[in-house]
């Protein structure tokens, strides 16, 4: 196994660069779920630029950072897939907690349903996933998740959550991916709930992806150390919170920025991908297509605001899309 | 540039795993800086172990983790290399800030000068370091320690800190990486002081860095935003609280772990990479090469205890490593 070991790692790093420029059998079209159009050309026109060596927007792969919401961005948000996976375990465990039936948020989860995780603010929606996720050990909690993912089904789409992601933004992926970009999934949703799946859904490692995190304490089981989930404080990354996190987790300002209009919890991470006087992209997706998915009507007009001064682009996910998802029949165009 | 995208992530993945076994130009023997015996034969039976499809010791690449500390185990630990750097910094600002002369630990470090940094705790020595770190931007302070790595030389060995890594331990990093494993450096000392260099120094994305931190601010300078470094709060990275980290950055537990005996502050990350019935690496580094670097003869014997029970390697820098930098004179057994 040891015969073939590089002298260093940048001269395995350049090698493998060969080996991606000249991969033959891999070619397909990018974006080919996008509608031909300003978006979709911006999008390729900014990779191109940043990308070939020699023109004036040039930026070293190492530097070729992106960050990218996951609830509304990667999957659908309505219903929030965590708000599901919560309101399981608040209704498995009722019986042990009698308290929950009359005590606020936990009550009005029970009696609301999955809506109540979408109309609360996202500190009272974290409380009580804190609660209900909370006890376990990481490794026990990340089995439960991942067998969620894969069972647990879409109620409008009829298919497992883990089927779910947006194709247009998993060839978004694909394309940044094969220019040298390292994507990281920056999302205001339990980090733990989205590792569980990221690496078979998205193909992103579970230390690319930043959220919020419930506190956790060392406790040694059966010999082995072992990290307990602790009812407690939770650290929400939204808003500021996000580009903090960004620049803890990641210590580089990032060149591509992807985020939604609803609550308005990106626009300090889309602006802080904002480069003075070099080529930056940022994209704001908006849910408007309530024939294949959900449209929202409230969308945050701040966000809008900012789009518009930052010269964000706008996605109209029923406009821009061609298809949706990849469990969906291929639209005429594309057959 | 768009004409070779591959369909998805995971064959990207497959190719280049391909590309590597297939890197014929690039081979070299492993390991060549140690010297051959027990702990070299340990590791490459360890690695060989996890590596190979169908032996019952397998390890899939999503789960080859390795942390790794930075000080006294990537480069020499006397002087700290952050000792000598705050101590900079506190001289240059000391005219701005008269109350240093007479306020501890501020006082301290003046008159002592770098032992300061090795004989007072972490916490106290952070206090200084957060002191004199702050009030830069990110970015600032990072072209600031960038330069301070190129420049600044070693006192002992007199060359610039950029060259002081360990020779054996870049060895065993291009070893880990070859065979799919992502390597992260776990460290006491400060994320951000770490990352200004390690893609350079180690091969290591500044992502790949978890470490100490200072409070930061989101600021809006020329209508951009940026991060200000706060004097406050540090969040010590050592102990049980290395575990904490590496489960909230990176969320999975690690396959190899290596650290140093001093202070015992790697003993929770190395137990935390034991495996039940299943191998795993741990490597307790020892500083006692009084002629090429150092020898420090106050050991935590803490660490050693947990070495013996936990069957942990102990790396004898003297007798284990034949060449300890690329500067030196290759050693007559390597001519």
């Amino acid at each position: 196994m040891f015969s073939r070991i590089s002298a260093n790692g940048r001269a395995t790093g350049l090698f493998l660069l060969l080996c991606i420029v000249t991969a033959g059998p891999l070619s397909a079209e990018p974006l080919v779920s996008w509608r031909p159009g300003a978006t979709r050309d911006a999008i390729l026109e900014f990779v191109n630029q940043v990308t070939t060596p020699g023109s004036s927007s040039y930026v070293p792969p190492g530097e070729r950072i992106a960050v990218i919401e996951h609830d509304g961005v990667l999957i659908p948000e309505i219903p929030r897939v965590q708000g599901v996976f919560t309101l399981q375990r608040l209704r498995t465990q009722r019986d042990r907690h009698p308290e929950w039936e009359t005590l606020m948020p936990f009550r009005g989860a029970l009696e609301i349903g999955e809506r109540f995780f979408r109309e609360v603010d996202p500190e009272t929606a974290l409380v009580v996933m804190a609660a209900t996720h909370s006890g376990l050990t990481q490794s026990a909690f990340r089995r439960e998740v991942q067998s969620f993912w894969r069972t647990a089904r879409h109620p409008a789409h009829g298919v497992a959550w883990s089927r779910t992601a947006y194709l247009p933004m998993q060839e978004l992926l694909d394309l940044l991916r094969s220019q040298g970009f390292r994507i990281f999934i920056v999302t205001a949703g339990s980090a733990d709930f989205v590792r569980a799946i990221s690496q078979d859904m998205y193909g992103i490692p579970p230390e690319r992806v930043i959220g919020s995190q419930v506190e956790t304490g060392l406790v040694e089981e059966d010999g082995q150390l072992e990290l307990r989930r602790i009812p407690g404080d939770v650290l929400l990354v939204d808003g500021a919170q996000k580009v903090l996190a960004i620049d803890s987790q990641i210590g580089q300002r990032p060149l591509v920025a992807v985020g939604r209009a609803r609550h308005g919890g990106d626009i300090e991470m889309l602006r802080y991908s904002e480069r003075l006087g070099r080529p930056s992209l940022q994209l704001l997706i908006i849910h408007d297509d309530f024939e294949r998915d959900f449209a929202l009507f409230d969308e945050d007009p701040e966000s809008l605001a900012a789009a518009a001064r930052g010269g964000w682009r706008v996605v109209s996910m029923r406009w821009e899309w061609r298809r949706l998802f990849a469990f969906e029949p291929l639209p005429e165009a594309l057959q």
